[in-house]
């Protein structure tokens, strides 16, 4: 089990014995102040910098039971998990993550310190990368819900949207991938091991900073891999009009998820195509441009042809598909 | 029963036919365009114009049978609610809306034109105050549920907290105070008249421009009315260090609202001074400053006392309290 940083002890009690307001304090309680954060929780509204004169926005949500289990993850990591998401989306448009607006769903007989600790592993994961929890709403209903609004600064880079890959471009993409799916596979089969997939899949680690590094390098196009390689991938195929082929040869596939996919009958080179979760960053590049150590190039930006928007090793991938959020896996 | 504007046929088809992508295809179709929107629905994140270089933020969530209930409401105007709560938060700090963010949670067997006509009203409602949507997350749960969050700009004012009454200033409000929660007892007594409350009560009508034009005039604190008048100023009371008293003549109670009162004998100065979810703006203002036209003077701040932080015409009310949001009030 993995321990909830920041906890502290709790008196025993419900979120409805609490009340609204007295959870609103508890939660508030929990937070540190981030560096754009001029008004925080309190108020009307949070105020928060946007030296850039433009402000970066995404939200989602998770749902209990959907997109999380309590017996498969500790209330911090879904804390962890929730934000991070969001701050990828903010990375994949080339800014820095700067706050996040937390609107939370909780069963009235729910023990306080679920909420608390998820409050300190959104809080954590915003510290990663230098952002704070700025505001927020909490009400009573009978599936927990996470909705989470986080922003952004582009400091001046250009927004990197889905739309400007080129033929000619290469693919490349950094962060992890098929690890939340291969950590997925084993938590299914009642495993807790092997730990780094299954902590990949409890808690991703997004590579916050190399969304607006890509910015400045010019990457044409860039989204971070929610849905799966394959999936994302055609989304920035579709909006940039193009076909983009991956080399299978050039993807990472770790030994021991290889061992995984041989105990459980599965080539692991789909977790690592149609995995989502892990939020890694894929973009598109101009050929010419040099790619710093931790970026990897995996394929190529082509004209459009009768062929899938997007290919492996120049065929369709069959098992592509990428994860649907109205499908019933996790149920 | 209110119409739909902008609604149009619909293919007879569920949530769960239409699937996600298809879901989210027909609800960005709906969406027009705002001057603060650079980039919209579609990518992995918004990019809202900033010019005051802070950006206000405010998040809320409703939920099917806690904050709206669907035969007392179309979802067209449970739209224009949410928007309008939202929004009435920002413009409560001082701030001009200008964008807005939606978390959507529906039931796979929901007919389609349900969240559709939910995007109209939030369309609609967005326009009243020059603001779009500019992003949002759609998935599958049990319980329908709306996750806003608005943004908002400044334009040069500073942000108008909470916590900047002092002894001295006049209390000021501009408009609707208890129609909603005369509209509620209406609806919940089985009528559909009077139209105009019942019609507050579905679809409040916050007078967003007050909100700037108060910060431009020096208010020292603000709040908009979402709990009720005596429990929002007490927020103020609190945050400020100062006692409120309210002159209970004051306040503007219309004939038709005390006829109401008479048939279900309810005193309808508690609907003015309790009733939430008209999200009227409260402000305060130092006592030497000509209010506008429609801003109406209704009491004043003192020293804090051994009296309550907000009291009626020098005494406690006792009948105050306001709407907590665990409460029971609408299941």
């Amino acid at each position: 089990m993995l321990s909830s940083p920041g906890g502290r002890p709790h008196a025993p009690s419900t979120v409805g014995e609490l009340g609204e307001f007295g959870l609103i304090r508890e939660l508030t309680s929990r937070l540190t102040d981030g560096p754009a954060v001029r008004i925080g929780p309190g108020d009307d509204a949070a105020v928060v910098a946007a030296p850039d004169r433009r402000v970066v926005a995404s939200t989602d949500l998770l749902l209990e039971g959907r997109h999380f289990r309590r017996d498969w993850s500790t209330a911090y990591d879904v804390g962890r998990k929730a934000a991070a998401q969001n701050m990828a989306d903010i990375a994949a448009m080339g800014a820095v993550p700067t706050a996040l607006l937390l609107g939370l769903v909780v069963p009235a007989e729910l023990p306080v310190n679920w909420p608390s600790e998820l409050m300190d592993g959104i809080r954590d994961e915003a510290q990663v990368a230098a952002a704070a929890v700025a505001g927020g709403d909490v009400v009573r209903g009978d599936t927990i819900t996470v909705a989470i609004t986080a922003l952004g600064d582009l400091r001046h880079n250009e927004p990197v949207t889905r739309s400007g890959a080129r033929p000619g471009d290469v693919v490349a993409v950094t962060g992890w991938l098929g690890w939340s799916a291969a950590g997925h596979v084993v938590l299914s089969r009642g495993f807790r091991s092997p730990r780094a997939f299954v902590e990949a899949h409890r808690r991703p680690e997004p590579p916050y900073h190399a969304g607006p590094a890509a910015a400045a390098l010019g990457a044409t196009a860039m989204t971070d891999v929610s849905d799966g390689l394959v999936a994302d991938l055609g989304h920035i195929a579709e909006a940039s009009r193009v076909r983009i082929d991956l080399h299978s040869g050039d993807l990472d596939i770790p030994a021991q998820m290889c061992d995984i996919g041989h105990a459980v009958g599965v080539d692991p080179l789909q977790w690592v195509l149609t995995g989502g979760e892990d939020h890694a960053i894929v973009a598109t590049f101009p050929a010419e441009q040099k790619l710093p150590a931790r970026w990897r190039t995996v394929g190529e930006v082509l004209a459009p042809s009768a062929l899938p928007q997007v290919t492996v090793d120049g065929a369709a991938w069959d098992r592509a598909g990428g994860w649907s959020h109205f499908d019933d896996t996790e149920r």
